[in-house]
């Protein structure tokens, strides 16, 4: 039985939610710690034996960036993000992706709303980034337009679908901060180089948010000591 | 010389133009035929000396779903495409992408818009499909009606960025139809599998117009054996 | 619980012997049959709610090459494999390997022995494959050969380590035959990618032991409904 | 024309010998300095615009692991490698290979030989690793074994041939010294990557020595303002 078992029943399903109206759940996961530690065994061999610990083996590999052990261990989720963020999530080409379909189905009827206080001000340093807020008058300016035209949006497309437009055709002109939700099922080494790209400063605020939660609430306990590992390094 | 060095001159940086405001065109190519051929005489040796020419071949490889040789070749794309079809084309893993960013730059400001008479009706017996049309005088409401959507996501998009908002957020709002453009390089092997799928009468409308342009008009020329193969099986 | 967590309790690091010393046997895996299903429900959505059955619609996946959902199962083994079935193993490049060293450790001292009345002919119509078998006498004399040689590279194995040749330059010569072990990890869509091409008649047959065993004794009874599809299409 | 066309010509199909019977040699290339940085200015904008010239692009573009456009360049190469070097090659997943086949041909007779003075001594410190030389006198020893065990295994595979064994079972007990060819096409960025794991002192000396004769004789005069920036990073 896996060392982290009762972590997994605790965590799978359980969703942890981020932005207004998205989440990020474990569905499962294959191996913990030591499954890592066992496949390097049989790659670095007996001398790895001296290496006392399990916890100093994954520093050490965590350090010297021998990555094909994490790639050992695998962990699926079930995410819910607006699609101008998943957009930049699955630039990460090494994971398994089940998205919903908005051929099949209608779409999620919920859009990413900015609170008034969240609207951030293009920063002068960084051409791809921001810094600091706008004042929360012209914010709640900006978050009534935004209503206003989330709502437009979703009655053009309640109106297509009502004259019989197809679904593939009817969503053409959905904003981006629609939501949508994917299976996402990636290996360990992968997920940690994610997370390492998204929780950095120069990452969108949104996507950090997603990549925190995962991080601290899901990846932490499945796998204590890669995580703290991973942190020091 | 590859033997395609003339065609490959002719067709270079040349927009085939796709639905209303998009393209397609070669960047660079690695490879022709012969390239193909190349590899497979090395993998499957001494023995393809029998088969007496290269349409032999490279019939002979298709047929028997060798793939690897096919994967010497590579192609370089640059495409402008509205985003909702380029969410479907990036499942494709295997390719290296460079997408316009509209972090670092304001987005594109023309989206996709449907002719009165290209509103699709949602297919009854495929629940992914359509079939036939709506009326003209409904499309041409709808038309009127995507228009003003368009612009109204436009004006509020220029609303923030001349307030300030970061780039990054203000685009959040922007419908699906909305233009990008991506360097997009792939190897031929799987560039076939793509237009496979994506020719295919199950693939939607849109999709299927650049996969047909990227066939006809680029693969076509550069890879007369492997297209006519790829075309007969 | 996953629907086949008793198969899996029994199945576990139970070695099934392949060839004369090797093996195959399951170290872990992430999902079952519903896994796939329910991943498939998020894709092709509620449209799938109408196959009435986890069992359709997997067979309507694997009939219409909807291969993703099998993305979202995984399977770890641990595998003993002559060297040189290993080298055609692991042209498949979607899996996660980690494979004994012999720079960090002392080769595996056994080779694949051939029996007497397994050395296959040449095969005159297909240039990669075989036919028939060597009469005993013949395949006697090609045994004995062959014992001979394996003794002598493993002599000189020997003593370059007793002189004190580094690990990784005293292997140089062993033969081909030397059993090495790894950990290979690979989602399902693509193990079933690699057993319908090393299932096939024209694989070499030693590799077609291995698939045998790991479709028949593991896959099967870990994904049953998978496997009775896969086996009809 | 691409920047290095003139280039391209003088290296193509020039084998540059590595250890006693390998050699690299570069089949085709696609791209240059300036695909990098044309795929570049359309991710990162407008931007970039401000960096004054193409190479202080590509140092900021390879200082701040901007990967992507690195991708855009595409290198093919023919190498002559002896297959226990070949093993640790391939570790690299992300290229496309076309190797030799000894199931259809009949395999390569020569192996690379070590030299009397090129025994490496086990490190005491590094259980994967070498440090100094044996004694010439013992090498002189070591090499005499080697070419008895060689020509002894190219008897034996002889012999099986002449008996009438297939190929793709003839070959089993050849040395791992033994030279196989393959064409080996890669994006840049994934190069670079191997060039830095296999450049490095701890990657055993024989695939270092193949690692430096692909980025000095024919990365660094194909892209000198990458090859530039990657050393200095």
């Amino acid at each position: 039985m896996a060392s982290n078992a009762i972590v997994v029943e605790q965590l799978r399903w359980r969703k942890f939610p981020v932005l207004d109206d998205g989440f990020v759940c474990l569905v499962d996961v294959m191996g913990d710690d030591s499954a890592i530690v066992q496949a390097a065994r049989v790659s670095y061999g007996t001398g790895t034996k001296k290496v006392s610990d399990d916890r100093t083996l994954i520093r050490y590999l965590m350090r010297h960036h021998h990555t094909t052990p994490f790639e050992m261990a695998e962990v699926k989720l079930l995410v819910r993000v607006p699609m101008d963020i998943w957009r930049q999530w699955i630039r990460h080409r090494t994971a398994s992706v089940n998205e919903y379909s908005t051929r099949y189905s209608i779409a999620i009827d919920t859009a990413h709303q900015t609170a008034p206080d969240m609207w951030r001000k293009q920063s002068t340093m960084n051409r791809q980034g921001s810094e600091g807020f706008l004042d929360e008058q012209t914010g709640a300016e900006l978050s009534r337009e935004e209503r206003e035209l989330q709502e437009h949006a979703l009655r053009v497309y309640q109106h297509r679908l009502e004259l019989g437009v197809a679904r593939e055709q009817a969503r053409k002109d959905l904003p981006l901060s629609t939501y949508t939700e994917a299976y996402w099922k990636i290996d360990l080494h992968n997920l940690l180089h994610f997370l390492e790209l998204r929780m950095d400063r120069h990452a969108q605020w949104e996507i950090a948010e997603y990549a925190k939660v995962i991080g601290n609430e899901i990846v932490a306990p499945l796998f204590p000591m890669t995580w703290e590992a991973f942190v020091d390094y």
